[in-house]
């Protein structure tokens, strides 16, 4: 076992019950409350639903967040709540309106843009006045778990982290009725988001006994659940089961943060808009194969109580769960050419998270775990 | 998996290091620190040298914490850290020493007895002004990481819990350098005073999927590693191992309680003299029997992670294991008759936990439980 020194804070109470979105008013702070969401949630009528359904409150609506927010968004919509004077934000979504209703929670009262705070602003946060409820509505990000936001300056095209103990929500509400709509797509990608999340925290550099007793439950359990809940969206103990995977992995890698799958995504996403899970899971077999580098022992453990007899057969293993549902597994399927490896892995590199991957990264290494999936 | 609505709170930051309990300076609120214990910590210079690292602090110690503590020893202390005008209390020890450092952390400013607040006083606390950190010198109990402490009542004789949100320490601090000098004896019935915790969480009827992952690693880590720190006292990796699944297992029951072995082991602690850790671990085998009747699936798969071919043979192993360590697994051994059997079962079945156990328990169940261990 892991005898290196480690830390383990997760202050956030965590909710977990089939419709209890629908049923919040109890943890709601004062009268005026804001819901956070994108476009297509306030547009299906599922945010003035759970609005309508807190008693006696005033509830407003930002609806303008867009994948990979943007710092312009987040101003806008922290102008919009303190004009509604909000006593508690509720985020409601993937992980874009949950990023979005950390920082807007802390803006209301702290005043100013995330530009003070955030990115050589030098400002810091006081503590938060305004409560704090994220509500994931896909299996996936764990953002209502997580003390960070992810943020893009739209100027410079640049996706930055903001982590602050501030962002620690006061609630999460894990309600595996929000995903029952998800389609199979969504439900593959964001489900292999959340493996991601869990194996990367389980092979972590800064990986610790409480995390790693986390991360092999949900990936057991993503495993078991997640072609289910693919092929048949209407499967609720499916979607109970990966909700709660994504929770799990969630919690895990608040701990340690994530890897080079992650640190790699980010070109994907930005440059060849692949989604954030397809960015991520599509290097997830090469990463498994690469980090028997540093964390051989460790992936034979696990691979054994995944039920496979070694970390290649679980790489082999997932790759074929990925063709199952259809998910890209080769970088040309997201238009990756030959020429364009040299760049997506420099840009990989100035990610300061893959040097948490158990094996050596620079500049040849990740050009060659991009070839060897090209 | 569990679908069942489920809670997850568990807001102390810890921190696991070797030695860190000697580096705390940083962890400290305000100039005056009062640090709780029992009197053979403080007469063995373990708590001086604690205080003694705390640089520019004034620190004042109460010394007096027996096992199983009273509620007179509570008032005593909390008086005491009045009377130190106490910014920061740190509880030092067991289970006991964590359990009266929290109350008399919520006592310094809220004023008053603990029975303004608790067996039927009606008084509430207010948010704890003075800071609390929790440093285990055993792998056992998890009471760093709990909201609960238990107190008897001298004159009634009476042990009863005390549960509140503002008993959650600030930090626990996880040092297995604490741990170095425990007697075999003391490591065996405190380690299997955490296996109790860890399989009293994962068969609860309160489970849930987080605590199940964690209750699963923390059982491994101690079958792994609990012979070896009783056989080799030096051994500094199983002593670390040791103190992370006790934590471990801490966190698992902070959610879900305990169930029947520790409803049963309050007669045979106070009747019977017996160690808490022995009191718990010696009904341990009979309750993985009895618990296949709620439980059974649950147990398969738990005795298969563990490497038992079924729930008996887990039963079987873990008996094996506590009579290698020269523990009690018969009731005779702590000075039990067949006619005491009834009052044990009676007094056992008014704590309101047994009834989380996954098996009926009545009078009759009970009893034969008993029996079959006489």
């Amino acid at each position: 076992m892991n005898t290196k020194n480690f830390r383990f804070h997760m202050p956030v109470a965590v909710h977990y019950g089939v419709g209890i979105a629908h049923n919040m008013t109890g943890w709601i702070r004062g009268e005026r409350v804001m819901i956070v969401c994108d476009p297509f949630l306030y547009q299906s009528g599922v945010a003035e639903k759970l609005g309508g359904a807190l008693e006696g409150k005033t509830v407003s609506y930002f609806s303008g967040i867009e994948p990979n927010p943007s710092t312009v968004s987040v101003d806008a919509c922290a102008e919009a709540a303190r004009a509604a004077r909000a006593e508690t934000v509720i985020g409601v979504g993937g992980g874009s309106a949950m990023d979005v209703a950390k920082v807007v929670a802390c803006l209301v009262t702290n005043g100013g843009s995330i530009y003070d705070y955030y990115a050589g602003g030098t400002k810091r946060f006081g503590p938060r006045a305004v409560k704090l409820i994220l509500i994931p509505t896909t299996a996936g990000t764990g953002s209502e778990v997580t003390n960070v936001g992810v943020y893009t300056n739209p100027r410079a095209g640049v996706k930055m982290p903001f982590v602050t103990d501030e962002f620690w929500a006061d609630e999460a509400l894990i309600d595996p009725e929000m995903t029952y709509s998800l389609p199979p797509a969504v439900t593959a990608s964001t489900g292999m988001d959340a493996f991601c999340h869990a194996i990367e925290a389980y092979w972590n550099k800064e990986s610790q006994p409480m995390c790693d007793f986390l991360a092999m439950g949900a990936l057991k359990t993503i495993l078991e659940n997640i072609k289910a809940a693919y092929d048949h969206p209407d499967d609720t103990a499916a979607r109970g089961a990966m909700i709660t995977a994504a929770l799990v992995a969630g919690v895990a890698f608040s701990q340690t943060r994530t890897t080079g799958i992650h640190a790699v995504s980010f070109p994907l996403t930005t440059e060849f808009h692949a989604s954030h899970g397809a960015a991520c899971s599509i290097t997830l077999p090469a990463f498994i194969r690469a980090a028997k580098q540093g964390a051989a022992e460790k992936l034979r453990v696990l691979a054994g109580y995944l039920g496979y007899a070694d970390a290649d057969a679980l790489a082999d293993g997932v790759e074929a769960l990925m063709r199952s549902m259809k998910m890209p597994v080769r970088l040309q399927e997201l238009g990756v050419r030959e020429a364009d490896i040299p760049h997506i892995a420099e840009v990989g590199l100035t990610a300061a998270i893959i040097q948490l991957t158990p094996a050596e990264m620079n500049q040849e290494t990740v050009e060659a775990l991009l070839r060897s999936i090209l």
